[in-house]
């Protein structure tokens, strides 16, 4: 058996069927799903890239493969759905495949697989290659939703309210002080899973739950995950509404890392984390004006940072209310991974 | 905007929805697809790499474009299915983006997205990022089949009759041709589309039409696409189906072009690139004994070229009946690529 049949052969054996929706899961020409009555299916794909996304010495195999499975899971749950299945193609250079059990291909694929089974997704096909720069991983995940009723970027009107879920800035400040701290870096390493928040970089929670909330209650005009940061994705949400935004500087919710990043002098300022910074995966959400929203929704806080306005050519298509009330543009500049100049 | 934001830009101006089957496309966070009722999704994924699957130096990007596609494509029409949505994810190094029309991503855009025009497939999404080492593009193609339709490897019993649609070896014929001749390869580095048949390494045709007959009819008792090479394909139905297999050396319909690389010595053996030779994307199936199967089906000829044999742990699992009746193993040595020897 090759290496690669062998891969499939140990993926195959290690991965288990949840729920009805997977019909033919690893093994044919294609995977096989019945969606329920009455839904649609919900896809995205998202790659992830060795020195773009993580570096294989700052990021422990698990971490990597729970941060894959996360951003597809994040989309998800921006929609209102449930997630059903994933596939997974991964292209890895020589050195790092067939190393049995302690490899990193496998570690990567317990970290995958760990989020996976939280979640009852059903690892359902994909494909392997040798690489030959890096490891490079594209995951599919795939959902299903009441039909007509995934919660879209383009529902929002003028006047709604501007919601997020969580805090914001936690995953770029762990970032920034990863690159300031030789000694946390060997300690992340070795990070082969986190128990609750404790790490939104390493290992973050898409909001799964809030986002069926959301959907099931009629709350949420429109909807996007903060994956590339608040500012960009804010900027994504006006474009296909196309409306724009102002936002409160003083009610984002600054996370405690984020706090810590700027006290420690990692970073300028955390409130610039929470707005640029991405990797949060938090949900972004609009709702009509004066609609009772609760505090907590699927066991995450919520906060109101801001409202949509009536596109305007004349000015910037966002901004951002200072504490002291001054109006200043706000732009889209969401992190750019590991390219920031 | 940015170079990627850009590139996703023109391919959503660039992408028509075909069909009523994706209800959202390109621009939030998934795209919502819905089966029709009654019918089952199926899903297969793809990747194609520089150096393994193709070389710049030898492949239009039209070329690659249209390969990509037509790997997915034949995973699909493998399961009796009808081709729905696909989804693209492309890393390309830094000096292939951003060049305009003329650029090399475009034209694999052009040639991928002339392929999916002619089988109504609607680009759904995808992901860009920039590679550190070549092109490397994942495909995700779905499909949907009338619920519990889908024709799979695993049907097959012992006695049924194996057969082929086309003929195979033509696509390493070619292959082989290119690493001999420093003229051809200077022709083939411009092709942007070939008539029919006439190029079945650079423009294969996937076997769509074909296998949905198959389905329909209820002929096919097992199905597969030959993509890695007869030999081991059918090493896949095997093991799928839990049997052996013979084959009849002088049954196996050889392509001209393999036939015309053995004369002119640009490999030992023809019936041995039909054999081993990949890409070919036919299908392979198996039908009850006695069936009684057309000539040509979907606009291709068909051709019995053995039958399945119980499975039996002291014997090869396949084996080759020669043209003078001695049988002799038949190994899985499938093509791989660009790695023999």
């Amino acid at each position: 058996m090759t290496a690669e049949r062998e891969l499939i052969a140990g993926i195959r054996a290690r991965t288990p069927r949840f729920g009805g929706g997977v019909r033919l899961g690893i093994g044919d020409d294609c995977a096989v799903l019945r969606p329920s009555s009455g839904h649609e299916l919900v896809v995205t794909t998202d790659m992830l890239l060795e020195g773009r996304h993580f570096r294989r010495e700052w990021h422990s195999p698990e971490s990597v493969g729970h941060r894959c499975l996360a951003r597809g899971l994040s989309d998800i749950a921006a929609m209102g759905a449930r997630p059903m299945a994933a596939f997974l193609s991964v292209a890895t250079p020589g050195e790092l495949a067939g190393n049995g059990q302690a490899g990193w291909v496998e570690r990567f694929l317990d970290g995958l697989l760990a989020l996976a089974a939280e979640h009852k997704v059903t690892l359902a096909g994909g494909d392997t290659a040798e690489s030959q720069g890096g490891v490079l991983a594209d995951i599919v995940m795939m959902g299903e939703v009441p039909a007509g009723k995934a919660l879209l970027r383009s529902g929002a009107r003028a006047g709604d309210e501007i919601y997020v879920t969580g805090a914001l800035g936690g995953a770029a400040a762990e970032l920034a002080r990863l690159e300031r701290s030789a000694r946390w870096k060997a300690e992340t390493q070795k990070l082969a899973r986190a128990e609750g928040e404790a790490h939104p970089h390493f290992f973050p929670q898409a909001r799964i739950a809030a986002g069926q909330v959301l959907r099931r209650r009629g709350l949420a005009t429109a909807m996007i995950d903060v994956s590339d940061g608040l500012s960009t994705d804010l900027d994504h949400l006006c474009e296909e509404s196309k409306l724009g935004a102002e936002v409160d500087a003083a009610a984002v919710p600054v996370h405690a890392l984020a706090v810590e990043a700027e006290r420690r002098g990692w970073t300028d300022s955390g409130l610039g984390l929470a707005l640029d910074g991405g990797e949060d995966y938090e949900l972004l959400f609009t709702t009509r004006p004066g609609a009772r929203v609760p505090k907590m929704i699927g066991g995450v806080a919520v906060r109101a940072i801001g409202r949509m306005l009536p596109a305007n050519a004349r000015k910037p298509r966002m901004v951002l209310r200072q504490v002291d009330g001054r109006l200043e543009p706000l732009k889209a500049r969401g992190w750019e991974h590991f390219r920031r100049g």
